[in-house]
């Protein structure tokens, strides 16, 4: 990404995002910029005192209470950290509460409101950074870059989306009307009216990434929002939920337009949040049968949902058969595809793979394909920058599960690997396994975590069939396609755009084949059961708020001229 | 309205509509035109002829069924017509085939085919003016306007919204990112993808008016359509699909692109279509029950909908007392009340009315209205015109047990006026009656056709509380408000922007006040039960198409620059 022209994050952030979203080239807010908040090593040190403390938010309702579940992947300690606790019923009233503070804003002071919250985030770029590493995993890169400055890009994405969209919305129009011999003047007025109370459930391992987007969209269209973590990962919501009240009470508006939900596993609480009569939105990221339950039963609400699905890799053959190897490991060990663009199933064609040195059987690109991951494993200080850590303890059972019911079929076991800066840290390398084309439960469903299936078919043809009909069935985000053949690529094009996944094609290089970049890449498709909205287009935007309008005689005629 | 340049339909009409849009100011597409197609009196002799014949449709699926439910509300006789009757699959399998043929056109051919099917539809104005007239019962004149021109204006309003929301998207971008100390070059493409089949569920009374920016949003963003109409009112839906297949056929797309789903009363098949896998959209107008039964149940769909609400006038003060209650009763008695903009309580304050000659009593109000109704229904081509017929006998047996029950707080009666042209036509004068404000049933919920309920109110503001109370609870389209009072006049607009109603205030003379206008008045807010979709607002367009991408190393560059 282009850096900006200036260091800091200040400048014309939201002209330059709308400059950047007309032609969607490359353009990063603050890539580059150095936060004003703390240091990293001041992070650290805040975040080793937020530790057995309460995280006070200010007028929050609830009562302080210990989140039991949170758990640092990396010292695999409890937090042991206290956040408001409350009854739905209780965020839903404060909600409301706030609504006419926010809603009475007009709606270019809402936008200002959102790009302050978005500098503020990023001053806080570090300590946000270290919540979500002792969170969801992620590595310190990751945590500051895809957790930290990257989100935010998505969050002025959907800011500068929905200034666009409010813009073209008119606000007065004088209007003559002939009916019969008569001419009818009236004056009419148009409001934006926002839809109402928003509940933006995240994920545990990646939630900025989509609540910054959800929870921006909404305030931008004047929604006050109930933000729910998931109980293992709170930290980093918090925090930031902190922040945007903060910037709330500066513009005027009550701190309790942006709320905590917070819950434990025991006792969860988001089936309530989400079906409650007066959540009128709700924005959902997680597994595709929560939302699946989340579409078919919040019916009283506007329902956007990113959930996850089974990526594929099709190959045919490579122009450069090492860096494409080394491509695919990546994406395979990045954040230990704990990511919903994570690769998993690779089709490999059983006549094997045409590369300028030859053919590559199934068999050899098995081999290159775990070497290259061992390249990224059996290095502890990149395997940590890499792969990070494991979320969720129940990640490392499902992973040992399928490879005991897999056997002789896996050819790179799942091992942990040793985390340089923390022992104690759940780590796991990318367990790789071939299995049949018709083992339709294993091919069928996301595997959460590092896992990679090989599947052998008869040619790559018959790859991408079997791909773009199981993302169609089962759901996919991202797709990728490694083939020197440009009818085979049209055709890929095509079917994946039926499909709806986004198709990368033989990339390698210093990006991970999975990164998707603000103000260029869209994000889930809404044609598959990986989801319904899109990061970040109008869709995302135009069901926020509505239109009402009202008309009178035009006050500077003299009224309707009867016939 | 401003008349067009041209007396003919041709010529810029996209390139105007979009000038209207931005200004919402007026402009109608083709008022002061004469169609191309039959006069009245040629179409009326067209429609003796289809009357016990087959209406053909060529290719369609289906065999020719006997259309029993079909009875004109003018002469009482059923039309024994007959159409193609498809099972619900046999529609949805016909409608995936020619899926691809119209996908496959560029978004701006699909514009001008809808254009195309716009101008050709008015060529048929007065033939689908006489079948409008003999299946919903409405007059002469508003079947060639609100059913004729108004609702093709509001078609072109949602094909130049489409036009505009697909101009926006992006088709290609260059994209450069740097990562680390390398730079990656992309080539991007996006493509904009139909989300799937649409059923299209028309109401009885006023089927083209919804159903022309349904269909239309739909085509124009690539998606087939299975037109629903209902089993009582389905000639001029057929002869419109017979017009929309000949047009596709002449773009070179697949006629089943647009497809007609009867049924019969007894043997509904609308639950079947709106909830199978296959229907990806659904745009449905009728009930506030069946609405909310599919916004419920067709989880798998978008859906869009029009139901109906309990509408309002509130008055304080009347300016001028005489032209206000000529417009309060031009209201209640256009088309009997069957608008889903039609007026339903009234609310008077006991106090009485202010006025320039004094105070009105509620009284003395419920007398002079009664007295406008009896000026329009004592004159009878004047009340064939204003009122014309009763859609549904349903609607007269619901009426007489409404008048039954209320005993002597009826004021005037509802009783069948002679029509002027048709002896044996169904109709029916307002029925005007007292009822308590604590009246929650009677005043709550819609009562179809025309029935006109005066409430006293303490004051003018308690009027308003409950008017705008009732349509949060129960749904509301339109408001009117009759007031001299500048401090209650913006209360008013405040609490209907909140409540979700198209506030109309203090307008009298040659405009219905519940006349909605293309291209300037938005219809349906989607804040409260009547409906979740906007004709014609960026929601209507947004959901209806997504974006899908592909990327690959750009090939004007030397392919991504390796670290």
């Amino acid at each position: 990404m282009t850096q900006r022209d200036d260091a800091s994050p200040s400048g014309d952030l939201l002209g330059q995002a709308l400059a950047a979203l007309r032609t969607r080239e490359s353009w990063s807010a603050f890539t580059g910029a150095v936060p004003e908040g703390p240091t990293w090593d001041e992070a650290v040190a805040e975040f080793t005192t937020l530790q057995g403390s309460t995280l006070e938010l200010v007028g929050h309702p609830g009562i302080p209470t210990l989140q039991t579940d949170e758990v640092s992947p990396y010292t695999r300690e409890p937090l042991r950290i206290s956040y408001p606790r409350a009854r739905v019923e209780e965020l839903l009233d404060a909600a409301q509460q706030a609504s006419p503070s926010l809603a009475r804003l007009d709606p270019e002071t809402r936008i200002a409101l959102c790009v302050a919250i978005i500098e503020r985030l990023f001053a806080q770029n570090n300590l946000l950074g270290v919540a979500a590493m002792h969170t969801t995993g992620q590595g310190r890169g990751m945590s500051l870059s895809g957790s930290g400055t990257n989100a935010l890009d998505r969050g002025l994405e959907a800011v500068a989306m929905a200034h666009e969209a409010l813009s073209r919305a008119p606000r007065t129009a004088e209007w003559t009307g002939v009916f019969g011999d008569a001419t009818v003047a009236l004056e009419k007025s148009y409001r934006l009216v926002p839809l109402g109370t928003a509940a933006v459930v995240a994920c545990a391992s990646f939630p900025a990434w989509n609540v910054y987007p959800a929870v921006l969209a909404n305030l931008a269209t004047g929604n006050p929002v109930v933000l729910k973590p998931h109980p293992s990962s709170v930290l980093q919501m918090a925090l930031a939920v902190r922040t945007m009240r903060e910037v709330l009470v500066a513009y005027g508006v009550d701190a309790d337009a942006v709320l905590l939900a917070t819950d434990s596993m025991e006792t969860p609480n988001t089936q309530e949040l989400v079906t409650a009569p007066r959540t009128r939105i709700v924005d959902f990221t997680g597994s595709a049968g929560f939302g699946s339950w989340i579409e078919a039963n919040a019916t009283q609400a506007r329902v956007y949902t990113e959930t996850s699905g089974v990526n594929a890799v099709v190959i045919d053959s490579f122009e450069d058969e090492g860096r494409s190897i080394r491509a695919i490991a990546g994406a395979v060990g990045l954040f230990s595809a704990q990511m919903c663009t994570a690769p998993q199933n690779i089709y490999v064609p059983e006549t094997g793979i045409r590369t300028a040195d030859g053919i590559l059987s199934p068999d050899e690109f098995a081999q290159r394909l775990t070497a290259a991951i061992s390249d990224i494993a059996d290095a502890p200080r990149r395997a940590g920058a890499v792969m990070g850590a494991i979320q969720s303890d129940r990640t490392v059972t499902d992973v040992a599960a399928l490879a005991g019911s897999l056997g002789d079929a896996v050819v790179r076991p799942a091992v942990p690997y040793p985390h340089a800066d923390f022992p104690a840290a759940r780590t796991l390398t990318p367990l790789v396994a071939f299995i049949d084309q018709d083992d339709q439960e294993r091919r069928g469903g996301e595997c959460f975590g590092p896992v990679v299936f090989l599947i052998r078919t008869p040619d790559a043809r018959a790859g991408l069939q079997q791909a773009t009909s199981d993302a169609r069935t089962h759901g996919a985000i991202s797709a990728f396609l490694y083939s020197t053949d440009e009818d085979l690529i049209d055709d890929a094009i095509d079917a994946y755009a039926e499909a709806g996944a986004a198709l990368t094609i033989n990339v390698t290089g210093a990006m991970p084949i999975n990164f998707s970049a603000a103000f260029s890449d869209f994000h889930v498709s809404g044609l598959n059961p990986a989801g319904n909205a899109t990061l970040t287009d109008e869709s995302f935007i135009a069901g926020r708020y509505r239109i009402t309008q009202s008309r009178r005689p035009a006050r500077n005629s003299k009224g309707p001229v009867l016939k």
